[in-house]
């Protein structure tokens, strides 16, 4: 597929919503994320986007997703840590560990996301989890 | 993982030959291409450079890779297929597809390649696919 630098997208990849609900449990709330799905098989990839101020939804759930920063500067929540991240910076979600994007500057943020093609649903955490995030400093800002 | 521009490595992510063997079948022979490792679970994920002039070996296997150029400019073959590569731009070797990756500039080229952690072995052409190659003016440079 090939990649347009002047619009960052790649020809014939189809750009949506990030989520088709809108997000209605405690912190399952998102803003200004867009979706692109680049492979299907035999593993799936995806480039999310996020406009500055954008965060995805806060969820946890037993797939892990390999993501790779390409665009812009974000910052995210994984499991207790808040990592900082730039183009080509690769973290992993490990299984179940909450975590949630941000956008952190003031142009497009985008990562590539790899996953399973057969994965378990997002969720949104539990009381425990969410008190744990709100009690400390560091990661309370992502637990709204 | 966090990455640095200036060297183009990521942090703590050991650079080593692309294979361990010289490749002494035909058209498994390479030159000027290192691996890091990046990611092991649940996919592999490894960022192969190929110094000006450098190239892979010729070879075909089962599992799929998934690549995603990020540095500097190649030309690959993929099946009977040659594609050129620029950052971002994203490609797929189908099961036994013969593939070979050339850095077609002046300075490094580099992708990041997804694969399975349990895979098959890569093989040799097998003198049907080989002459297949030599026949097409198009593929015939990718078949030494």
């Amino acid at each position: 597929m090939r990649f347009d630098p002047a619009s960052f997208r790649w020809e014939g990849a189809a750009t949506r919503a990030y989520k088709d609900e809108p997000g209605a449990a405690r912190g399952m709330g998102w803003h200004g994320v867009s979706r692109t799905t680049l492979v299907r098989e035999p593993f799936e990839l995806r480039y999310f986007e996020f406009a500055p101020g954008g965060f995805s939804s806060l969820e946890k759930h037993e797939h892990v997703q390999l993501v790779t920063a390409v665009r812009g500067r974000g910052r995210a929540l994984i499991g207790a840590a808040v990592v900082e991240l730039a183009p080509l910076d690769i973290v992993e979600t490990p299984p179940f560990a909450p975590h949630r994007w941000m956008n952190s500057g003031d142009e497009p943020f985008g990562f590539l996301c790899t996953v399973a093609p057969e994965r378990d649903r997002p969720q949104p955490l539990d009381d425990a989890e969410w008190e744990g995030l709100r009690a400390d400093p560091l990661t309370a800002p992502f637990a709204f």
